[in-house]
């Protein structure tokens, strides 16, 4: 008999993921997703794609959550704690939101606004120790998926004293899925299509997360919304310890995670080879002009950088091999 | 020790999709995985999206393939004949071109040229009895990917005496991956991008295989090429039987079929809902104003289309329960 | 000094495309733009294409409006009616909403509810003798997106005897703008990307403009929504009569008409090659295995099918030569 | 009579916009439209956007061009010099290629090989001076895309000492128009649907083109192919002089340009806002967290990028506004 898992906040795009990986996952028993104004509603209604996948979703509430194993929270920002605190303490719970990402409670105040609910276990296992970390809590907070892509392509540079953290330069794009599901007038299909488009420049609430996960100190990040469901591109820039391979480094700090991929000379990433997979790709150079070190990472964000991962450290979580049920490749063309 | 299967034309879109199915499969043991101008470039160039997937193209023949149990051909039209006829008889092949499917060589010759090859078990495990038959079968003829959308529609309807076969009026949208990868004016970015645009009109060389497999005596056939990597929606209409219920037949027809889908009353199929799957869904009501029966059916042309199909037919072939290592569900959004 | 126009319900699509029009007509002289919920902001905040267009949007009412000598009506369908009934009679009004186009009023009140407002002149000038009802016209009921396409494809055939009339299959696909701007979860881009999706199948409120301006007499209407902005695909089947030649009807009926264009043989006609122009495309054939005709209509529905259009029967109804300020060519890629 | 103009290379995709904004241009009378393999063929055949326009291209030589007075060449890089060379002195010509912009023989030889053709004036008005040298002469070699969206954001910041030149990074995509209609694999709709792929990076062939352009003497540039058919979004970041308001210098900048809009704070550039106008849209900040300057910039790569441009030159060097027959409104949705 499996793990009986639950997923709260089923109806919008991270939470149709996470069914549609917990579908096939040969460990995790479904036993319940809740949603919140769709709850009543036929799973198939909600999620065409998961059409043969017979359930109705239920209210999200304690009562309908705690008789799983364990939880995930793909519930919009800022309404996970309340809900984890009345959960029971050995009921795991991986939240796909920001509340508990943050050490630091004023950043939370700023960004979010309210009272921070106090961090959790940062669950992005490739960082150095962080999978022993994971495999030993019982409450995890899912990385956001700019953190994910941007982290997993500089963490290993500043740590190895390769990329200096004062000046970091980040520019990267998102399919619109990362917006969420809420019908709002600038995700329209006639607005997105063919249009690329900024937005929260010099100002966005993923800073602090992206700074605390990368050890970047002064971080430059501008976020551009880009005409695709899904995907995303960072382009990191950063300046380079002298003489350094910043191929080598990272190629070093991913040779035992099976999803980050270093790409072999002279291949980019690109968004499109990620989609469906829990995979990051990675490629790393020094600009012949500037002399900066630019690093490119592409995964899916709601693959790595959101379910894919939730469901990742769910399986460090119970124990078992952090591949199980999870896609490595992607869904191309 | 699995099942050892063999892929020839494997840097296609077909070939790529077939890799990533038999990658997941738990049976298939992936032995050989062949190209023309590609070979010997490493698959992960050739396909970006299956990074990780340790393989170098061969050169497609006989000597390259005759150790599998199992090839699945995924060549242009008119190249799977010679290939075919070099292989030992006791290695089963699926062939995903077209060379095999028609039992008239006059329309062979009239809508591809040359001499027919004869035909092969139609690979369409859904048509009544044809379960069987592909399990009894060494040579499988994939049906075409349009083809599949429409006689998934159309073929129980007018096998129960529902729908006239003599007047049948289909106009079926594609996305670019059913159209190959060769490097065509017509199928770049900057064309395709917001466009809708109809080719073949009136004369298209499918024409006799739906003709073929659905029992239509007159049908009119209008592809459109539509701005999207995958998928196929065909609005199937026909002159119904007086009092007929579509929906029934259809379900009743389906009953047993684990990928295709009727949906409930009141959801219509859109392809977005089925990429990346082995999944078919449909729908038919009668036309209040011209009483004629509309049916809509929505597929991944590479999934249920091709590459999900051929597994699917593998399957059967060997013995396995026909959804073994294939996805019922679809990647969305 | 010009002739002075007024748009009301400029925030939409329709609206917008209307005064990025009437922005660059030489005779036409923009008194006033005015909206509901988007009253009191600067056009560009609503519109960022008009950037360098100063104008702040006013409130929709006849206190706005009627100084104008000529007011465009872009509202929801059912709104035009009660403002139209409170502008002075020497106003002229083109309507670009569909309260005024159907001669039944049972039709009205069947697909849209409520009492119909009566019949005004159609806005097709294509349509034999129309132009000269447009030009003595003080009250114009623009033609709707899909009966615009479907009608300059399908008339003169029946008109013709070309074509008859009780057996016309029309699928026709529109992009998103043809839905309108108000946030509604389908029209996400999420949701839109990737996806064909057909919607109120066998049962569209618009049969009964189409049959009324066709002529035909049985219609099976089956629309789709497309992954692309704008842009309506008609694919129109009918029955031919012995011996047409489908083109030379369609030739002869448009030899005057600036805006519709009936290719040379073996092209057929796409949406991306309309867009942002007033241009109807036309292509025709017999079917080879059906014997049915099928003419294949292209155009931009912000164009021809809704803002060129009413600019065009605009300039009738003045008195300006009919392609005043009207673009020809699309914007392509 | 109008100025007699001709576009050599009318079949790719700037030389299309070309003939799109000249058969809408009051002034200019197109007397040659050329191409090399498309050569005697109809225009609408080679751009069915433009059909009704009724041209058969020529062949490109001196012979078809030199009766003009004034010749856009829309040529591949390397190919205008030999053309140019071989037409009268008194024949304007504006050259899209890159062959004329360099001013340093080395670079030109380094990044495109071969011997440098020579420097001619360079072609985008806004730059302080340059309108006049561009009316003065009569060889103007036109702006490249990124450079003309990257130059407009950052030249002015540095000629006004508002940003240091020595640590510029850019990250600017590309819609797929940019890479021209030569049938590459990568180009391929299927390949860049969904897509986002960096290329060349760390060794672009601009870089000495904007260097030169902006006065950058350090700069790291990103592009990447963007999944749309036309527009450049380019984010530029700088380390600001204290103090600085980089609004009000881009402000003064471009009071009197007429196709450079700063946006009203808090509103960002887009690229759908500029597709098919000549208009380039900027807003800038200083980043809370870097201190870096984030300067934005949008443009149709096609518009102000090529086409547009190169006809505002045009207009300049025959004694017209700049503004004559250029759009300053986008197309959209």
């Amino acid at each position: 008999m499996g793990i009986r898992v639950a997923v709260a906040g089923a109806s919008g795009y991270a939470g149709g993921e996470l069914l549609r990986l917990l579908a096939g996952h040969p460990e995790f028993e479904l036993v319940a997703a809740t949603a919140h104004s769709q709850a009543g509603h036929r799973l198939d209604v909600v999620h065409p794609h998961l059409t043969g996948l017979d359930l109705v979703l239920g209210e999200t509430g304690p009562d309908t959550l705690a008789d799983a194993d364990l939880v995930f929270l793909a519930l919009p920002h800022g309404q996970s704690a309340a809900l984890a605190a009345q959960l029971p303490a050995d009921v795991r719970i991986v939240d796909l939101g920001a509340d508990h990402r943050l050490a630091n409670p004023y950043e939370w105040a700023h960004y979010y606004g309210g009272t921070h609910a106090g961090q959790w276990t940062y669950g992005l296992p490739e960082l150095p120790g962080q999978r022993e970390q994971i495999a030993a809590a019982t409450r995890v907070a899912n990385t956001g998926c700019y953190a994910a892509a941007i982290t997993l392509a500089l963490a290993p540079l500043i740590a190895a004293g390769a990329a200096e953290p004062a000046d970091v330069v980040v520019v990267a794009a998102s399919g619109t899925s990362g917006a969420g599901r809420a019908a709002k007038p600038h995700l329209l299909a006639s607005e997105v299509a063919g249009d690329l488009s900024p937005y929260r420049v010099g100002t966005h609430q993923h800073v602090p997360e992206i700074k605390q996960a990368t050890g970047a100190t002064g971080l430059s990040f501008t976020p551009i919304l880009a005409p695709m469901p899904r995907g995303i591109l960072a382009t990191v820039t950063a300046v380079p310890a002298r003489g350094v391979d910043p191929q080598a480094v990272l190629a070093e700090a991913y040779a035992d995670a099976p999803f980050v991929h270093v790409l072999p000379e002279g291949r980019w990433p690109h968004t499109a080879a990620t989609l469906g997979s829990n995979s990051c790709h990675l490629q790393a150079t020094v600009d012949v002009d500037s002399r900066r070190l630019i690093v490119v990472s592409a995964l899916d964000n709601l693959g790595k950088g959101a379910a894919g991962q939730a469901v990742q450290n769910a399986n460090l979580m119970v124990g078992l091999p952090e591949t199980t049920g999870l896609p490595v490749y992607g869904v191309a063309p």
